[in-house]
């Protein structure tokens, strides 16, 4: 791209790092925010050093925070005996979403995947064994996506569970609600006829 | 979307704002954020506020600036006796991508279109006339979409170019280099045979 303007060059440079930014989807981006008032620009600028600054990952369960300790792990209400574990804060968003769930989490990092050389101490693990030891903790629930590497991390912590007092239990699998059966996948399909419940 | 991080829930936001971002692309965008180191981060928003701070329209042609006058208008080797007419600034980047183009430009800022609420008040033109007026300038290259409002543009723009003394042209239309005459449209195959050039 040739630019006339070396600041618009820096900022569609700095927009094309993000995944799946590219140069002209950078370039729409700056030029919309040449149209708009300049404040639209300072405050997305501002949105942005602050929360990276400012930002930290949870003592506790491992969420990204606003603070030492994160507002989940906070809450009074919520119920300590039970910790969810998840591989990363999208997926706390997404149980948060469906307002079914009043434990507390615990955010892994992702999964162990020896091809992508993600051993089991590059995630939160040993911080998840030394957590279910605490008394009060009765279950923790795997929440982790159901594809090989997913269930090699559930194998492996739960293998590391074993000590502790604790009633390990993995979220249901079997077909989507609202999907039709013959559009779902055979595996799927196969693995909740094996896994049918008594109504 | 349920955040748990209020950091995090401005910059989403904040990136949500811009076009063709919707939350869940701006949550990926500041989750990668999160992963990298924090002066990825600050470099981005300096490069937004910054360019957002000091950009401005360059008093001849409308280009985007980073001074008063723009670096294509300053410079002493383009010729300023062609003005090529352009919608935007992303076409003055395409036709410098070319190589093939010495003159200089006047960036009208979009095109006619009563749809939209587009007179030739809300363009550059006033000033584009002015320019033309002026004894060095003898062509005015008219390099603008081959669409309806193009066109009423490029008619409204001719006619107030008549009292100046300049040749007004237009880009060539035709089929396009590298494309097989079957795949071209209609309009653009038929329009071609009629403005056949001889070799």
């Amino acid at each position: 791209m040739q630019f006339s303007s070396r600041l618009i060059e820096d900022a569609v440079n700095a927009f094309a790092g993000l995944p799946g930014i590219g140069k002209k989807t950078a370039l729409r981006l700056v030029l919309s925010l040449v149209q708009r008032p300049t404040e639209d620009s300072v405050h997305l600028a501002r949105a942005i050093a602050s929360m990276r600054e400012n930002i930290q990952h949870c003592i506790t369960c491992g969420n990204l925070s606003d603070q030492t300790v994160c507002s989940i792990c906070r809450d009074q209400r919520r119920d300590k005996s039970i910790i969810c574990v998840v591989e990363s804060i999208r997926d706390v968003m997404a149980i948060e979403e469906t307002q079914q769930y009043r434990g507390v989490y615990h955010v892994l990092g992702g999964v162990i995947s020896p091809i992508e050389g993600i051993g089991p101490a590059d995630l939160n693990i040993d911080t998840l064994v030394q957590r279910s030891t605490a008394p009060e903790v009765r279950e923790v629930i795997m929440a982790i996506s159901p594809t090989i590497e997913g269930d090699t991390t559930i194998f492996y912590i739960n293998k590391q569970l074993t000590e502790a007092d604790v009633q390990v239990s993995s979220i249901a699998r079997g077909v989507s609600f609202g999907g039709e059966l013959e559009y779902a996948d055979e595996v799927t399909l196969g693995r909740s006829i094996v896994a049918r419940r008594k109504l």
